[in-house]
């Protein structure tokens, strides 16, 4: 399928992808000089493709189109964020943003007007790399950050989120209130990259999402004995980072005894304290991230890393330290949208499957608020934060056929 | 038994420790301003017993005693060293020179005088700690580092080892030559404690050194592919940090399969990158140290941790590369010198043992001129480079015992 109207999903993702602090792949952090330019550019395409546009005080673009029914004023959101993590490839979030403009602009250009207002988001500071809170956008419109929290968010500089919203002349101030409440909104669409390789390897163009996975943050530290690596033989030692490994060697089984199919472990983060190849590690602490679908779920497997970790600390001269340093409730999508997005690929004889989201998406948030659906596209060989990013065109396009059958039947 | 002199060997170790930069343990430094404290105190106190003091252009202090047989000019050479890693204990180096200090006190005190000459030597800038070269003084005094090298050690603020002797009103440009030669110096003999827990364990108080192990220092790099934590199932993972882990695990069996019974494998220094919770890691490296006790043992443990990375190099999306950054011999300690030790435990009724010594000393440098020997007493709880590093007076006393018997006897 090729878009009747001007806009293109190539173009758009290529021209954005210019807006970059890094020629390896592309780094876009939140509320810098390449967020200015990708904001102005995302919102004259918008109205170029007919949409009323305008830039909320934490630098979400908004691009609207009323309905036919004037007295419906609870718009349709579809839409992703436009940040990017550092060296990431072009397709993450900006996908979401390209497919469901090209939609409404294939809409506008067969002159069908739909009864109901549309609503297309691009949305700020998703990612949580450059400013370490994530789903900044999306939150604040559902009044989840107050002011104060948007001061308290620091980039790696010690600006406040707050105040490089004003520094690139937004007013932050102007979101004192939800922007969307419960009453205000009919529901959200987040077309993603599946940022996996389960699309690719099945060749299937189309995911429904099911669910977010739960997850927790959690930091273990190993407690040991500094010592002679040369003078300390081996059965005399206590080595907190052969302990940490032990730990790490471990995940399979945690994973098969305490998780679902889907449960993650990533020990993303490791310390180790002196850190000198000629002494034994008195000391090491890893932080890692734990995923599954459901709240019983999660709460099974990280019991299940909390005993582990009880284990390892009765080894001698070892103690160890569980805490949990953040968690993200599992998000269910509604049902009844999925169904309507499930039917749009069976008329359209796009084939398709139900699909989990291990990765957190804003999605997520509007999800507290308002019925919520998400449609993956396929990554090749699941690259993601990583230039090799890639999405072939046609299941973009695919993915836009399927937004634009939604909008038809919703 | 109690030393006759005036020499007290408590006092000696205990005074010694105050000149330190930090009052959790000793860290005395070489060529600080804490080590010219320390010198100037070991030589008062080696004058006050008899000797004839000099300090040599790098930092080493030597106290020396003519013979009675004023024809021999090859001095026995008893010492160790005196400065310390950070927060270390008290005992490490300092315990060698004060025991041959006590030895040589009590023989003049017994109004004794050997036909040899004697020299006790307080080395400077052994534990490579700050300046990262270890053995700088004993090295220095053999020929072995040239004045072009003493410029090119560095302490962490980037000045040469050459520079801070200067800065400390030393005269380095004076050790051009050796000061020992093969034809200059009848041997050397160090006590040193053992860093380890054999003898307290086994409630032995000498031990008599039969070599120092041979070392490897290795960086194994683990290239792997970063993701994303959440996005990516267990099973579509390169995990670096994941292989890193698998390598450290397989230690025991590297060791049980490779190495001698006292060999040993130490994992000491890691990396991961980009070291977040919530990304795959896509590289990770280990620095490690490998000990055995002869070069042909060293050799084959060597050979077996490359064949275990290879082998987990061979895991899809994973590469690893191996490299050797630096090497140290094994030293066989002399054997009529290691004789004549044990056979004055046996006339003194000490319990004593053989034993390895994994750590090296400065007595590794020296063997390589000269007849060299060992005398290792406890550690308590095998504590060193710790504040917690203890060796009971008593100890100390009968490994003074067994040197003072040594020279009656040599």
């Amino acid at each position: 399928m090729v878009p009747n109207g001007l806009f293109s999903i190539e173009r758009f993702i290529d021209d954005l992808a210019r807006f970059s602090e890094t020629s390896d792949g592309v780094t876009r952090f939140p509320l810098t000089e390449q967020a200015k330019h990708a904001r102005q550019y995302i919102a004259d395409t918008m109205e170029q493709i007919g949409l009323t546009v305008f830039t909320d005080g934490v630098g979400n673009i908004h691009g609207q189109l009323s309905g036919s029914d004037l007295s419906n004023h609870k718009p349709l959101v579809l839409g992703s964020h436009f940040d990017s993590v550092r060296h990431a490839g072009k397709y993450d979030g900006v996908a979401g943003i390209a497919c469901a403009l090209a939609a409404v602009d294939m809409l506008l250009s067969q002159g069908l007007s739909p009864s109901f207002p549309i609503e297309i988001l691009a949305l700020e500071g998703e990612e949580g790399c450059e400013f370490k809170s994530p789903l900044i956008g999306s939150k604040a419109l559902i009044g989840q950050l107050s002011l104060g929290e948007l001061k308290q968010v620091m980039n790696s500089k010690g600006q406040s989120y707050y105040q490089q919203c004003e520094a690139s002349a937004l007013n932050p101030a102007s979101l004192p209130q939800p922007y969307y409440r419960s009453d205000s909104i009919a529901g959200f669409i987040e077309l993603h990259i599946e940022q996996a390789a389960t699309l690719d390897r099945e060749s299937i163009p189309v995911g429904i999402v099911t669910a977010i996975s739960a997850l927790q943050r959690i930091r273990i530290e190993f407690h040991g004995q500094a010592n002679h690596a040369g003078a300390t033989p081996m059965n005399q030692r206590s080595d907190a980072l052969v302990t940490a490994a032990e730990f790490i060697h471990q995940v399979p089984t945690m994973l098969a005894e305490y998780g679902s199919p889907a449960a993650t472990i990533t020990c993303g983060h490791i310390e180790c304290t002196p850190n000198r190849a000629n002494v034994i590690p008195g000391f090491a602490a890893l932080e890692i991230d734990i995923r599954d679908t459901s709240q019983p779920y999660i709460e099974r497997l990280s019991n299940g890393v909390k005993h582990t970790v009880e284990q390892l600390g009765e080894s001698p001269g070892l103690t160890t330290v569980f805490s949990i340093l953040g968690t993200g409730d599992a998000v269910t999508m509604d049902e009844s949208l999925r169904q309507q997005l499930t039917q749009s690929c069976q008329r359209l004889g796009i084939p398709h499957m139900d699909i989990h989201s291990g990765a957190g998406h804003d999605a997520g948030v509007f999800a507290q608020i308002t019925p919520t659906a998400m449609v993956f596209v396929p990554s090749v060989d699941g690259y993601s934060h990583n230039p090799k990013e890639h999405t072939p065109l046609q299941f973009l396009e695919q993915g836009t056929s399927v937004l634009l059958d939604f909008l038809h039947h919703y």
